[in-house]
């Protein structure tokens, strides 16, 4: 293998859930132990772990970490799940694959009660599966995009959507990697991603984990970069695609797609499916969260504003489908027209 | 007067140029004493007073405190005034601005020495009179571009290019000001312009001292706001100005006006006509100004990237003639086509 190693988020060892914690990256490199869904809940309420998928992941084995071993299943073991399943739940209460992992959870312990299981077995076998299928999801996705590149590529990637934040592969992260081992890919411009620096501290932390070569440049410079054609490919990852195909993911992201457009360089996103939002019929439709301003008006802590100074805080922004160049998804490559590709991968 | 104070980088007192630790802004407002030239000249080689215009104008008060008052002119007060020349060129090489003002100031001590008068107090007079012509350009190109303003127009700016820029009134954050006093501004949104927080620690503290209302936002944050309706226009500096009109400025403008284009919004930029560079035919012809990457991999000194991450520092970037709405100078609007305009302006 040409690259180093995946930094996986979390890990399962001597009865108990690791947590990297992110929030110290990259200046320190520390796990965080818990013992008890109450601790798992404090990992991701703080942000310790962040990523739709790796927290639903640290959701399913917290679940598991609600019994000791040697517990028989049924009515006990059953109220002792769903007294987890609350603190988990609350610990994020927008994050929909915090749902979607405790619901699995509650059918793997049904069927451990069906076959007579243990509970802290049975979760923890399910929680593992999860694991296992983020991880061959995220390279499928991964090997379809990095199909698309060709030696000697340059590309761009914003925030973090590597193994960081899903708990596998990364998804536009994992593009990155495959591209990588394939000889396809020669440099990663990493855009910070202010406010709150996942590029700067995440997915450059990642990259050089991996061994890929890469420079962080501010969120201002793709333009620049662009003019002088040094951009290739730009890979991002997404928060909720709407119906049509319309993109939600981190502020800066529709900034990309446009200089993208102009410059003739492939807009690619790489997503799974479980990101299509098919109730959301487009971009218009996705509400604007909005984020504490005193991350705007902070670096990494410190005042970088007058005292009192106000700030918007737009925590992502819109691509319009039409500026999409190709989405990659664990079912296949999704191509314009997004619309039609959408309605046809979700009906199979 | 609407507007509550104008923030000055330079004052002269007590025959000593008190210069405003820009590096310190915004959480100290500390006042450099200079009573040498030698003092003037670290207070910029060290960044305390940032900004073309505003180099110029230290350097002029730097060359008055080459003498104590009370000398003659002749040969050794010319002596004196090329050791205190040599010195303050040397303080910023690259800047055009400070061998501007040390040539002015050698006319100064010449027509001192006919007319048998002192050269300190003559020095001192010419510095003033830069300040005052300053001011004046300054305000014109304010007017002018705040009559383009209409009432309850929202405009977005980036780095600073305010009156502590220029030690004057400002040339784009001078026509904020002006729009403002004319009613027909409601709000700024100021990037804060990564990498070294201009727009956040000083057009933010500029716009506070003016009582101006505004957000500080982040640089990737301006395809959202548009997007959403929020923005009326964009107003802009300049480093230098083609011959065809093609602007360079701090990185990150190209890409606010590829979006302003994109979504209706005028894009103007405001510059005395010393910017214009007709020796410079288009945007190609300009060096790009690569600076160094431990800028990048932090913010405000604090590391945000892994250690020994690399990264890439353009300073700024070129946008093309055909994307500028209008350049507001001192001698008129400059409209397009900007080729033409600008040859007209200058053959005046």
């Amino acid at each position: 293998v040409k690259s180093r190693r995946v930094t996986a988020p979390l890990r399962f060892e001597d009865g108990a859930l690791e947590v990297l914690d992110q929030r110290r990256l990259p200046a320190n490199v520390e796990w965080i132990t818990c013992r008890r869904p109450e601790e798992v809940a404090e990992a991701i309420r703080t942000l310790a772990v962040r990523g739709a998928p790796a927290i639903g992941l640290a959701a399913a084995y917290g679940l598991a970490l609600a019994f000791d071993g040697g517990e028989r299943c049924g009515e006990e073991s059953r109220a002792r799940f769903e007294d987890a399943a609350r603190v988990l739940a609350s610990s994020r209460p927008t994050a929909v694959n915090l749902f979607w992992a405790i619901e699995r959870g509650r059918e793997a312990l049904a069927a451990a009660e069906a076959a007579g299981e243990e509970p802290a077995e049975a979760l923890r076998a399910s929680a593992d599966a999860l694991m296992r299928d983020q991880w061959e999801a995220d390279r499928r996705m991964a090997e379809l995009g990095a199909a698309r590149f060709e030696p000697g590529d340059r590309a761009l990637t914003h925030c973090n959507a590597g193994a960081l934040a899903t708990g596998g592969y990364g998804t536009a992260g994992g593009v990155l990697r495959a591209a990588w081992e394939a000889d396809r890919l020669t440099h990663v411009w990493v855009d910070e991603t202010r406010p709150l620096l996942q590029g700067a501290r995440l997915t450059a932390w990642e990259l050089d984990a991996a061994g890929i070569p890469f420079q962080v440049v501010a969120d201002s410079s793709a333009g620049s970069l662009m003019t002088r054609g040094l951009v290739d490919r730009v890979v991002v990852g997404a928060d909720r695609i709407a119906a049509n195909g319309d993109v939600a993911n981190k502020i800066g992201t529709y900034p990309l797609a446009v200089l993208a457009r102009r410059h003739g360089v492939p807009f690619y996103v790489a997503a799974p499916l479980s990101t299509i939002d098919v109730g959301t019929p487009d971009g218009a439709a996705i509400p604007i969260e909005e984020r504490e301003p005193s991350e705007v008006t902070t670096a990494l802590g410190r005042p970088t504003a007058p005292a009192g100074a106000g700030a918007a805080n737009p925590a992502f922004d819109v691509t319009p489908a039409e500026l999409v160049s190709a989405i990659f998804t664990e079912a296949g490559v999704l191509e314009p027209p997004l619309p039609d590709a959408i309605r046809a991968v979700l009906a199979e």
